[in-house]
């Protein structure tokens, strides 16, 4: 599963259709838990659904009430809401949580209260340029190891 | 030829790669002059190309000297230096140039100063949510005639 929060730095949505993308080459069934406002920029961005085809979504509240079964979870995380529903994600569905704190800067405290509940941190320094996202992103799904 | 300057709104790359669909699907031939951090953004979320295959792209200063031959310009614009992209790329192609004003809030001003130069102008109060623009895009679409 990945978490999306607030699509507000640039990077966002393209560095998670890359994601997507991704994992299901790797053969991993996707399913997202999203920000409404990131939905709808994912379904514009991806008007063909050539990316989120076969790829579950349910909105971020919704996923904390209605937990389905997942092997894996990968957050993005650039605010303290992103903070905070990577926590309660991983409380709830008890299961691996992985997350990539990204930025203008890298707010250390994310990482270290992330680090803190048991998540596994990466984190990129990347607000319009996508690389660093990318770099550790490919990083992120080589080292996973999903049933 | 579709114009791209800075991609600070979150809402650019879903709206680019939702014209360029809707462009490709009409027949057209797309080009693509990008500030290179919104290339880059691109790239990274239409990683396999499905929608960009076939899109010639060039970087949006090469573009002002190195003139090719297009029937139309469709320009995003949330700032001064999109403003001044567009007026200089409809000074230097000679052509017929649309543009479509965007942001939290819209910016008369730069619509005033688009109109003067001849430049139609669409304007969605667009910044997260995509809707406002997607509408327009359509319009703008509906609305060309292209060789």
């Amino acid at each position: 599963m990945i978490l999306l929060g607030c699509p507000e730095p640039p990077v966002l949505i393209p560095s998670f259709l890359y994601l997507v993308n991704l994992l299901k080459n790797k053969g991993y069934n996707v399913f997202v838990s999203a920000n409404p406002a990131a939905l709808k920029l994912i379904e514009t961005a991806d008007s063909e659904k050539y990316y989120i085809n076969g790829v579950g979504f349910q909105n971020i509240e919704e996923g904390i009430k209605n937990k389905i079964d997942v092997d894996k979870i990968i957050s993005f995380v650039h605010n303290d809401a992103g903070v905070h529903y990577t926590i309660t994600y991983k409380m709830v569905y008890n299961t691996e949580t992985i997350s990539l704190v990204f930025g203008r800067t890298i707010n250390e405290e994310y990482i270290k209260e992330l680090e803190e509940e048991g998540i596994k941190t990466y984190s990129a320094r990347a607000f319009h340029n996508p690389t660093p996202i990318v770099v550790k992103l490919k990083k992120i799904v080589n080292n996973i190891n999903c049933k």
